[in-house]
């Protein structure tokens, strides 16, 4: 069963000040669900047509298809659908590799590089306040289960990176260095800008390391890289000096 | 002026069969369609709700944005819209690097390998016939005029490979070799499999190399990177040595 209440307080948050006003957001997918009920996500309401999950029973809700249609965000509902809360803001850990985001608006993008984080192991992800919410249901779908395992985090990301002089932060940029004849460290900020507009001004006058993916092709009318293309290609420079298989 | 017959045939060219039938595409928006105009292929009528083309007046049809929206295929209709001819299927060139899709079925993933391609130079993509169409609108769109610079074939992908026995076919697997410890040749076969499956059983046994990009981060869960993405990590690893930049 889904009460009137449930549908309308799901379906609000699909809207970012819905979801910060009550401290909830969705997840849908067993594969997915069961990646957060792993973690240390708190699980508020389940909603399933029938699958198997251990939760305690008053947080588990049966639903005919019918009903998770009314609550699911896809065109395609998934079985099932949790309600996890936001998990308070945590403290930065200012070491290793860590993304920073300046006003990425995508949601794909911002999912697709969570992805990307957990895969090469990067734990953290900063993101400037006008970057897309990780929490939005397309990133969440987007980013398969990863944001369980990197830790995004919303605030002034000039204020934090001029907080911290000592550690390298690297942008890509036009007229930066070849970043295949690069020497990366194991502990920078990896700057990331606006799929429009780059990088802003004020992150930009803070990088201390430009880089550039060069061009091999050689038409002008090629466009640049997409942002999430060009962050698998740079996370994958930075990773691929410390990879142990054979 | 569009006529009811003008509106039907444009919108059919959204499926693949009426596409062949007329040999016909679309191409939207005003840097695409200028891309195109400055490349080999044959337009055959152009709509505009008054941009500057330089195109001969047979071709030309002045439209509202009411008429524009009847044929486009985009929420938001871009100024234009174009069909342009299929162009002849033109022989492969059997040297250089040659991306092979096996499958490939995302408009947008086709669309980003596309741009990928042409950022790092490969000028050919030979595709099985299981793979989307790359005069999907879709793939058009998420292309960006890359089109214009990669040739694109559908083709029995297994004959073109077995044929060429000379030119070492790579792939990505699981069990591969380490990408980032690998000798990669500048000429190669490079085959990128189905999002759901993978390489097809047939072509997977003609690979003469597996390769892998290793994961960093340690969780047995985290899902395997998307196709595009892992085509943006391994064209740069193939091209990384022979890029002249800074």
């Amino acid at each position: 069963m889904v009460s009137k209440n449930q549908i309308k307080l799901i379906k609000s948050l699909s809207q970012k000040k819905f979801r910060n006003k009550h401290g909830l957001f969705v997840v849908e997918g067993l594969k997915g669900i069961r990646e957060f009920l792993n973690s240390d996500f708190e699980l508020v309401s389940l909603f399933t047509t029938g699958s198997a999950f251990e939760v305690s029973e008053e947080l588990l809700n049966l639903v005919d298809e019918k009903e998770l249609k009314k609550i699911s965000f896809l065109k395609t509902p998934q079985q099932a659908l949790a309600v996890f809360r936001i998990p308070e803001f945590r403290e930065i850990q200012l070491s290793g590799l860590i993304l920073v985001l300046d006003g990425v608006r995508d949601p794909g993008n911002l999912g697709t590089m969570i992805r990307l984080c957990d895969w090469f192991g990067i734990e953290q992800i900063i993101c400037s306040e006008d970057t897309v919410d990780c929490y939005n249901p397309k990133v969440v779908q987007a980013s398969m289960g990863s944001l369980t395992r990197v830790k995004v985090f919303y605030t002034n990301v000039a204020g934090i990176i001029s907080e911290n002089k000592e550690i390298p932060v690297y942008g890509a940029m036009l007229e930066g260095e070849n970043i295949y004849k690069s020497e990366l460290p194991g502990s920078a900020f990896i700057v990331m800008g606006n799929e429009a507009n780059g990088v802003s001004e004020e992150v930009e006058s803070l990088l201390t390391h430009r880089i550039n993916i060069p061009q091999i092709g050689n038409s002008q009318d090629t466009e640049s890289l997409n942002v999430a293309t060009a962050t698998a290609i740079i996370l994958s420079e930075f990773r691929r000096g410390s990879s142990t298989g054979r």
